[in-house]
C-alpha cells in the first residue's frame, strides 16, 4: 500500500471542490462538493442521535437505493431544528446539485454542519453550489476539505493505493471534525471515495466494519451531534476485477480502507477543539467488547481524566475512578494502569514510580494510558485529546 | 422549620473540631471530628463506583450495626489505591478516635477525601486526631467544615429547627464536594447530625428518600468518585416523642431533612470547581423516571452545554442534541426548550427569540434550562454548574 496525493480525488473520475456561497463570514469556503463521472455504487454511516440534521435525513433516503453521484456538503449552518422549511431546503440543496450535474436528485447527497437551529439562507447555499459544481476539479479535494471546515484547525485529507489482482485501486479521504465528538457518531464528517469495483454489499460491509473500530472510537467531548455521516463511494473506474465476495481481494481493500479510517480518524481526536495532545485509551484484560467499550469510553469522556494531561500530571486516580463508574465488571484489586510504558499502578494500588519520567511521557504530544483488567481477553481503543483553556474559550462564544 | 446557626453541632449533644494534622500544606485543616455525647442511630449512602476507598470500606463496615458515636474524616488524601496498608490506617485511624473517645471502633466512622494512590502519612493523621479531639466543641461545625474542604470555595452549613409533637428538633448538615461530581455520588462528602428520636430504620428510609433527588442530582463534571458518602447521626437529645412509623411526624422530620440536604447539594453545584453559574436543569414530559434522569443527566454533563453557558451564548442546538444522545425515548419534533422563562425552541424548532433578553437571563447567577418532551407526566431535575477556564486551571495541576 502506497500514500498518494489527491486526497478525495486520488480514485479516477473523481473531482472535487469547494466555493465561498456567503453562509461563512469573511468569504471563507463554506459549500464543498465531491463527484464522481459517473454514478457509484455508496453507503453511509450516520449518527444515532434521536435528533437528525435535516439534510442528514435527507442523505439517508438518498442512499437507500445505494447509488450516488456527488455530495454536497455545506458549513456554517447544520440546517437542524429549523422546521419543516429545513427539510425542504435540503431536498432543494440536491434538485439543484442534480441540475447542475445533470443527474437525478435521489444521486445526490447532502449534509450540514455549524449552529442548529438557524434557517439556511438559500440564496447564498445557491450560489455557492453553482460556483462549486464550475469549480469541480481533479485537484480540487484539499478546497473541499476547506469548504467543510468549522472549528477544524487541521486539514484532514488522505489518499492511498493498492493492487487488487494486478489493478491498481485507489482510496481516497477527507473529513471535518473538532467538536460535539463522541460515537455514535459526532460532529464529523467523512467523505471517503475509491474507484474499486466492488459491490454495493461489500462495500457498506467494508465501511461499517472500518468505522466501528476508527471514527467510532473517537471522543472529544462525549457529545454526539445530529449531522453526523462517513459517506464511501465507488465508482469502479479501477482496472480490478470486481470485488464481489469475502476473499482475499476484500480483505485487500478493507485493510486500506481501514488505513484511510484511521488516518482521519485520528486526526479528528489530535485536532479535538482545543486540543494540545491525543490521547489513545486501551482497555485490556476485559470480559467482554460491552466491558471493554464502556471503560474506554469512560476514560475518554472524563473532564478529570483530560485535564490532567493537558496539565502533565500524572494523576492516575482518576484514570481508575473512571474505570470504576463506567459500569464494567471487574475487580479493582487487580487493575494495571500504565501512563506510556510507565506501570503507575498495580493490582489496584500506587506504584512508586519516577515523577520525572512520568513529566517526560505527559510532555509528548501523542499519550497512550493503558489499563489492565486482567478479567478478560478482550481489548478495546478509542482516542480522545486533552481539555484545555481553549476548549472552553472556543465553546463559549460559539455562536459569536 | 425555622433556620438556625451551628451547622452539625445546632442539634443538642453534638460536638464538632477541625484541626490541622499536617497532611495539607501550610498548616491548614485537615482532620474533622463530628461526635455525639452519646451513641446515635446512624445511616449512610455511599459511592456506587467500584473502586472504593480504603476509609470508606471501613464505614461501611462499621455502620452495619446501625450505630455511631463520631465521624472522622481527613481531608488532603483520600487514602484510596494504596494497598492492603490503606486499610489497616483507616482502621488505625477509628481505634486512635475510639480510644479518646472512650467507646468501641466500631463506633467511628471515618473517611478520608483528597488525591487517590497515595499512602496517609499515620503520625501527621494520629497528631491531627489527638488535636482534634482536644477542640471539640459545640461551637465546632464551621471548623469541621473547614477541616474537609479540598478545592471548595464556598464553606457548606445549615442547620434547621422543626416541632415534632411539641418537642423541638434540630437538623445539622455540613458537606464538602467541588470536583469530580456526579451521581451517584461524587467527591462529596455529607454529615448530618440531629437530636431526633427516631428508630434506624425511619432514619436510613428518610436519608435514602432525600439523597436521591439531592446528593444525588448533582453533577459538576460526570466523575463519580471513590469516597463519597453522606452519613446522618441521629443521638435523640430531643424531647419529641419517638418518631417509630411513617406517619405525619415522620412526613414534618423528613422534609426538613430533606431541606437541609437540598440546601447542601445545591451549594455544592454552585461551588463546582472553577463554576460561575449554578444551573438547574430540568426535564419535563418525560415517559418513565428513567428517561427524564438520562435526559436531565445528559445535558448537565455536556461540556458544549456547559461552556456555552458559561459564555452566556443561547445556543440550544446543544441543548436539544444531549437530549437526543442521552437514550431517552422522545419525539424530537414535539420538544419545547426554555432557558429561563424564555421560549427558545418549540416543537423541535427554533423560536424566534430575543438575544438581549437571553442575554440578560444568561448574565444571571443562577440559570434554569428546562426541557419538555411531552411524552408523558414524569419530571426530574438535577442540578450543575458552568464550564470554566478556572476548571481546567484547578484541575490541570491538582497533585502539584
Amino acid at each position: 500500500m502506497n500514500i498518494i496525493e489527491g486526497g478525495v480525488t486520488a480514485p479516477k473520475g473523481f473531482t472535487a471542490a469547494g466555493a465561498a456561497g456567503g453562509i461563512k463570514k469573511n468569504n471563507k469556503k463554506d459549500i464543498a462538493i465531491v463527484c464522481s463521472e459517473d454514478t457509484a455504487v455508496a453507503s453511509g454511516v450516520f449518527t444515532t442521535n434521536l435528533v437528525k440534521g435535516h439534510s442528514l435525513q435527507v442523505s439517508m433516503e438518498h442512499i437507500k437505493n445505494g447509488f450516488a453521484r456527488a455530495i454536497v456538503i455545506n458549513s456554517g449552518n447544520a440546517n437542524a431544528c429549523v422546521g419543516e422549511s429545513g427539510y425542504k431546503d435540503a431536498k432543494d440543496m440536491t434538485a439543484l446539485a442534480a441540475e447542475l450535474l445533470h443527474c437525478d436528485s435521489e444521486d445526490i447527497l447532502v449534509n450540514s454542519t455549524g449552529v442548529i437551529g438557524s434557517k439556511l439562507n438559500m440564496p447564498n447555499v445557491r450560489s455557492g453550489i453553482r460556483s462549486a459544481v464550475n469549480a469541480l476539479s481533479i485537484d480540487g479535494s484539499a478546497d473541499a476539505v476547506e469548504a467543510i471546515m468549522t472549528t477544524d484547525l487541521l486539514s484532514k485529507e488522505i489518499a492511498v493505493e493498492i493492487e487488487i489482482q494486478g489493478g491498481k485501486v485507489r482510496i481516497g479521504g477527507i473529513a471535518k471534525g473538532s467538536g460535539m465528538i463522541h460515537p455514535n457518531m459526532a460532529t464529523m464528517i467523512g467523505i471517503i471515495t475509491t474507484d474499486a469495483n466492488i459491490s454495493r454489499s461489500l462495500l457498506d460491509k467494508a465501511l461499517k466494519h472500518c468505522v466501528k473500530t476508527t471514527f467510532n472510537r473517537v471522543s472529544v467531548d462525549g457529545d454526539t451531534s445530529v449531522c453526523d455521516s462517513v459517506f464511501v463511494l465507488a465508482n469502479g473506474f479501477a482496472d480490478n476485477d470486481a470485488i464481489v465476495k469475502n476473499d482475499y481481494e476484500y480483505s485487500v481493500f478493507v485493510d486500506a480502507l481501514m488505513y484511510v479510517c484511521t488516518y482521519l480518524a485520528k486526526l479528528i481526536a489530535k485536532d479535538g477543539e482545543g486540543a494540545t495532545k491525543l490521547i489513545e485509551v486501551i482497555c485490556d484484560g476485559a470480559q467482554d467488547e460491552a466491558d471493554a467499550y464502556k471503560v474506554v469510553s469512560s476514560i475518554a469522556k472524563s473532564p478529570l481524566v483530560k485535564t490532567t494531561i493537558f496539565g502533565e500530571d500524572a494523576n492516575w486516580g482518576r484514570i481508575i475512578t473512571a474505570a470504576g463508574y463506567s459500569g464494567a465488571t471487574f475487580d479493582p484489586n487487580l487493575i494495571d494502569i500504565h501512563i506510556g510504558e510507565l506501570l503507575v499502578c498495580r493490582n489496584g494500588a500506587a506504584v512508586n514510580f519516577d515523577e520525572n519520567t512520568a513529566k517526560e511521557i505527559l510532555k509528548k504530544k501523542e499519550i497512550t494510558v493503558r489499563i489492565n483488567l486482567k478479567k478478560g481477553n478482550v481489548s478495546d481503543r478509542i482516542w480522545t485529546c486533552d481539555l484545555s483553556y481553549d476548549y472552553v474559550k472556543i465553546n463559549g462564544s460559539y455562536r459569536s
